[in-house]
């Protein structure tokens, strides 16, 4: 991967986390062009990819839908559109349960916008009726904020019932299905999504560089003078776009490249459902390979998604998480830390270019890593879940 | 370039705009890797990408110097700046003689940060005279901002003198060096400079995907809870860095390496010396090419820049920019258009992997193009000229 390293390995070590994901030579190989960022052929792209993602959504121009394409990574598409959409007196409602619903928190904080916060155990869905409850009980909120998939745990939130509620409160309803859109369906319609947030480097299996918004047009033109950053303002980016077919600011050319490559690979696999099937083959396969070993997910089955899957640490004495990290990565496998607030665990991604046979590759070099350490079968110690 | 392009060509259209820029087929190749952003190969990458961006800066941690790398565009990066910096009761004097400084006066606006904006002509550098007039006028401005090169025109701002003054004045200075940090030699030092803001793609030769802010460490460790965005907040980013080596939220993987890769060549080149050796011939062969066709730049020769040089249209009746920009285009040359708000001009870049051969190739085209257009030689209209 490095010049600098002694010696360099014939193959890039396989990625099982949340993102920047595993992707395919081809995708990657897309990358080895320069395009001019004003330039018509490349603005042409751009357009294509607007389009198409679209398309991956279900949703469609006509029925007034629109992708606005954001530089930085996926935080700053939801950032962007709190910092654009909602109006000076508006007020947020966030729903948490992990991670990246606090951290919708701290962004309303820094931007002085009112908010609340309501939360759930790590282990449990957000639910509609607290929602309802909620809203009754606060008539100055004005948008709703969610997590879909929050991988804190990889825990699965209900947004088509926590949408129904919102719309029935005539409320905006806000997204953050960076980690699931493209991998698992999403029907913004039924769901009563407003702006649903994503970026370049999840399920689409593009590179990092830019993240997107869908959402409805009529809900982005309503917040006009609302921006309260330069760089963040979707309504101004949705208008370069269609000014010029612009970026306003540079952007990330090759990733672009990348992600329209992306986009075609996605559609020679089927589509959002084609993927979801390779997703849900990788979490079987990654469950029933772990609980080979004894591991069992923090998460119940019913709550769990197949994108990434929280482990709790064996009992024994002799694990340490660092060294277990760090005998994966020697065997050419990199999973992922934990997040979780009150149980010791680590996670394991199924996104990306990866197949079942490498998720049971994965655990046989896990099954190895353990007998080294001294963690031996039947290893979970589930007194530790809440 | 693109899959559904009928026919694709061998080589990319050479890129003479102010970035994205062309870049080395070794640069680009540096991306055909996965990197995991947690994982601890990555982040020894990314702690040499911010050391060997001091040296680059030619000044160190040991004398009070950090750099904050953050994921976006440049302008994200000076909007960064302000975002984290400017104390709630803090005012900006903005600099402007281009479209870079208005754009920062804009991103204060949006922010509702005070600020005083002083203007120079397009074709006239800042004064530190007038600096100093303004700040003693107004007692309350706080910062000060300026761009180093706009390349609105190309003119080069004299960031030492309005340094002086700004120290002398006791106030923060902050220089958007994006286009020229890399390409032409700055005493960060003797300039006084607080906060440099440029980006990954302009003259160190990398892609797009991220800026980086090279800062007094002291004084960014002053702006302690000011930040009015969390994904701009360059103080967390800073701190995260520090606590595990990591971007607090994805980086654009890819692009960092190609980056360290870049700054290998740029090191190759002789630095920031042998790079400025490079672009000062090129633009030497364009200004030598263009006038032998009967264009002047658009600026005076001693406040001009070698990055990138504005030219006026020429007056023939029969010249239409974009069939010539379209025709330049379809002989593998990719020019940029005009950014001054009285003057209809046409700009083209040295920076990037080009040599002066590339130039003169440019410029035969150009050439052809004018013919084919029947606009003769000594063709340019000077009364146009302010």
């Amino acid at each position: 991967m490095t010049e600098h390293a002694t010696v360099s390995s014939a193959r890039d070590k396989l990625l099982f986390t949340p993102g920047p994901l595993t992707t395919s030579a081809s995708v990657k190989a897309a990358m080895l062009h320069d395009a001019g960022s004003w330039h018509f052929e490349f603005n042409d792209i751009v357009k294509r990819i607007r389009e198409r993602l679209l398309d991956v959504a279900g949703v469609s121009r006509e029925a007034g839908w629109e992708t606005v394409l954001l530089q930085g990574s996926g935080t700053f598409g939801v950032e962007a559109v709190f910092l654009t959409c909602v109006p000076p007196r508006g007020k947020v409602l966030v729903l948490a349960n992990g991670a990246y619903g606090e951290r919708m928190a701290q962004m309303l904080a820094h931007a002085s916008i009112s908010f609340e916060t309501v939360r759930w155990a790590e282990d449990c869905p957000v639910d509609a009726a607290t929602v309802d409850a909620a809203l009754a009980g606060d008539p100055d909120i004005t948008h709703v904020a969610v997590v879909h998939c929050e991988t804190t745990t990889g825990i699965l939130n209900p947004i088509d019932e926590v949408g129904s509620i919102v719309k029935r409160r005539g409320k905006v309803f806000i997204v953050d299905a960076m980690s699931s859109f493209g991998g698992i369906p999403i029907d913004l319609e039924a769901c009563r999504i407003d702006f649903l947030v994503s970026s370049s480097n999840k399920c689409i299996e593009g590179v990092p560089g830019f993240c997107f918004v869908i959402c409805r047009r009529e809900a982005l033109l309503a917040c006009e003078g609302f921006a309260r950053s330069l760089s963040l303002d979707l309504l101004a980016q949705l208008n370069g776009f269609e000014k010029n077919g612009q970026f306003r600011f540079t952007p990330p050319t090759h990733a672009l490249l990348a992600f329209d490559r992306a986009l075609s690979e996605l559609e020679a696999e089927g589509g959002v459902r084609g993927r979801n099937a390779r997703y849900c083959a990788n979490h079987a396969a990654l469950i029933a390979g772990m609980a080979g070993l004894g591991f069992e997910p923090f998460l119940r089955p019913d709550v769990q998604s197949c994108i990434i899957t929280a482990f709790a640490y064996p009992s024994a004495d002799t694990f340490e998480f660092s060294r277990f990290y760090r005998e994966l990565s020697d065997r050419g496998f990199i999973i992922y830390p934990g997040k979780l607030t009150e149980v010791d665990t680590f996670r394991v991604g199924n996104i990306g270019r990866l197949f079942a046979q490498d998720i049971q590759q994965l655990v046989l070099a896990i099954g190895a890593v353990c007998k080294e350490m001294g963690v031996s079968s039947e290893i979970a110690d589930w007194s530790a879940r809440p």
